[in-house]
């Protein structure tokens, strides 16, 4: 059987202590050459659905073969761009049936090569990359860090708040939006299930100022850090290119990325292109920050890559392209989980495989 | 609702002039630059499941918005490279449950992302391979070609024989294959199934003499073709760049590539790597051929690159890299016919699809 698992049963069954540790396991093991990828990549061509609008097939590949799967994370999205005060924005459209979104993963083994399972991306998706952002600042923020400034307020930033808290011991939280009643409700909502008092700010700059850690989870497409920010010690992460420009990470002592190549395979179709922003000229800042020889998180969490030498240094971590290798290895704590709650709908593996030599 | 077929649907809801006829539109909307792919990727550790196997994760996304659809086509194989005669073959292991292979196509609109529907590759491949030889030939094969000598007697060399003849009036089959009792077998088989006479050859040489079209499919990883076969007038194809080496494409007028770049994106990990062969350096062969310069089947179908000038040109096609875009026109088709006749079985769309952001 196959099994099909929702977002509720993602919710039900893990936690971001889970994902922490099996991204942990999953890196030392790339680190070693025991595990392959095959990085993202998005074809792309216009949408008539709404106007300006994309269509993009995103897809991301992954092994891990310590862990008995791999994963292909697929996303079929509408995406517009609309202006957003200063800022460009990247926004999907709930175009499917019932105003949904289509993300998937589909999760098979490397013993059989069988599907074993297949669940939406949107519940993983957050926890993958505030996972991966704690991992990173548990190796990279200096000892004694216990102040937090998170730059955004939605789901990326929820899930950050969340998985900063269970690597470090934070004491002092701050939050900033761009929107008042965003970052006000926020703050008020997740004070009380930290129990923690988070504190909104009028600035970004009021947030950051003193701060050891600084989260950035925006959707912003334009540069949101700014250099004045940095302070000695400071260990900042983005999770978007456009976030974080050149300039800032140059400043910074020692900046590691995600992954070697930080950046997607483009294919355009039909005359489509995206929006012409300087956050997203992405081989641009790859090289003003030598991306392609940068440390990455692999390196670090296996201790082939020195991180910061003293608490004086100002670190950085590009969390800037998500991998099918995470889903791979998220996907593995979920299917046991689920296996062992004898949670989700199962449909018969037959379905899905054949007789026939493909 | 999302609609899962199976092989058997696709065997009786599409013919090959449905998947030829379809393929012509889709070249033509590549040409002009509507429609857009990602090419293969491999992504390929060790596998402890047969001894010397890999565990391969191949992928390929399409996405043609003429014809409302996108696609992703997935492989989940364990491999093996046994010598079989003086050849090494690639053979993919039934490893999942009721001894199956996993081979997936996943078709998403382009209006509204959402998945349509989900079926094996296993018929629609050797289809949407024969279809794109017999497209080739269509458009290069000399006027008034009769004569067809067919290498190789698998499932990719039926598909072969049933797509060709429908696109030139051929009044002359030969067969060769490496074992008699296949060749012969595959003669008598198909001579009743097409009506003609198809006649079973002692060598290569035999077959191929004085033929106007050669088609090699093989599932050999060694040259196949010689120099010595070349004719003037001859048009060669090749399924997979192994069969033909450059000497052999060098000495042809005209050769053309299914796509640009014609080889898949490679990733190891696990120390894994793939039989050290001849055949198998595409890069090599790329070079010595000038492959990411040469015109592709959406140039000759658009009328965009010349193809032969007289009927003593030897002409060749390298069908050797497939592309989830044909998976994408095929099932567009395949989806029509099988709404039209409600076929399949269905799941509900809103179990693949979310209301969360991913």
């Amino acid at each position: 059987m196959t099994l099909i698992l929702n977002n509720q049963d993602v919710r039900d069954l893990i936690t971001i202590e889970d994902v922490i540790d099996v991204l942990e396991f999953a890196y030392k093991e790339l680190a070693e050459g025991r595990g392959a990828l095959r990085r993202r990549s998005d074809t792309i061509v216009k949408s008539d659905t709404a106007p300006g609008a994309i269509y993009s097939l995103k897809s991301m590949d992954g092994v891990a073969p310590s862990l008995g799967v791999s994963a292909i994370r697929i996303n079929s999205d509408i995406i517009t761009h609309p202006k957003v005060g200063e800022n460009i924005r990247r926004v999907k459209v709930p175009a499917a049936p019932g105003e949904r979104y289509t993300g998937l993963v589909l999760l098979f083994s490397t013993g059989t090569g069988e599907p074993l399972a297949i669940f939406p991306d949107g519940e993983v998706q957050p926890m993958r990359v505030a996972g991966t952002t704690a991992l990173a600042a548990k190796y990279m923020a200096k000892n004694g860090a216990r102040s937090v400034a998170l730059i955004g307020t939605g789901w990326q930033a929820q899930a950050q708040l969340r998985a900063i808290d269970t690597v470090r011991k934070i004491a002092d939280y701050r939050v900033y939006s761009t929107r008042k009643e965003n970052r006000d409700r926020f703050a008020m909502e997740w004070s009380e299930k930290l129990g923690t008092q988070i504190r909104p700010c009028e600035t970004a700059e009021e947030a950051v100022k003193e701060a050891d850690i600084v989260l950035l989870a925006t959707n912003s497409i334009e540069h949101v850090a700014r250099e004045a920010w940095l302070e000695p010690g400071m260990h900042v992460s983005s999770i978007k290119s456009p976030e974080i420009s050149a300039e800032v990470i140059n400043k910074c002592d020692v900046a590691v990325c995600h992954v070697p190549h930080g950046r997607p395979t483009l294919e355009f179709g039909d005359g489509a292109s995206l929006p012409n922003t300087r956050g997203l000229d992405v081989d641009l800042l790859a090289k003003n920050i030598g991306l392609d020889d940068m440390p990455t998180l692999a390196d670090v969490v296996s201790g082939r890559a020195e991180v910061r030498t003293s608490d004086d240094q100002i670190t950085c971590f590009l969390n800037i392209l998500g991998l099918g290798y995470q889903f791979a290895a998220v996907g593995s704590i979920l299917l046991k989980k689920a296996q062992a709650a004898v949670a989700g709908r199962e449909i018969p593996t037959d379905w899905l495989t054949q007789t026939e030599v493909p």
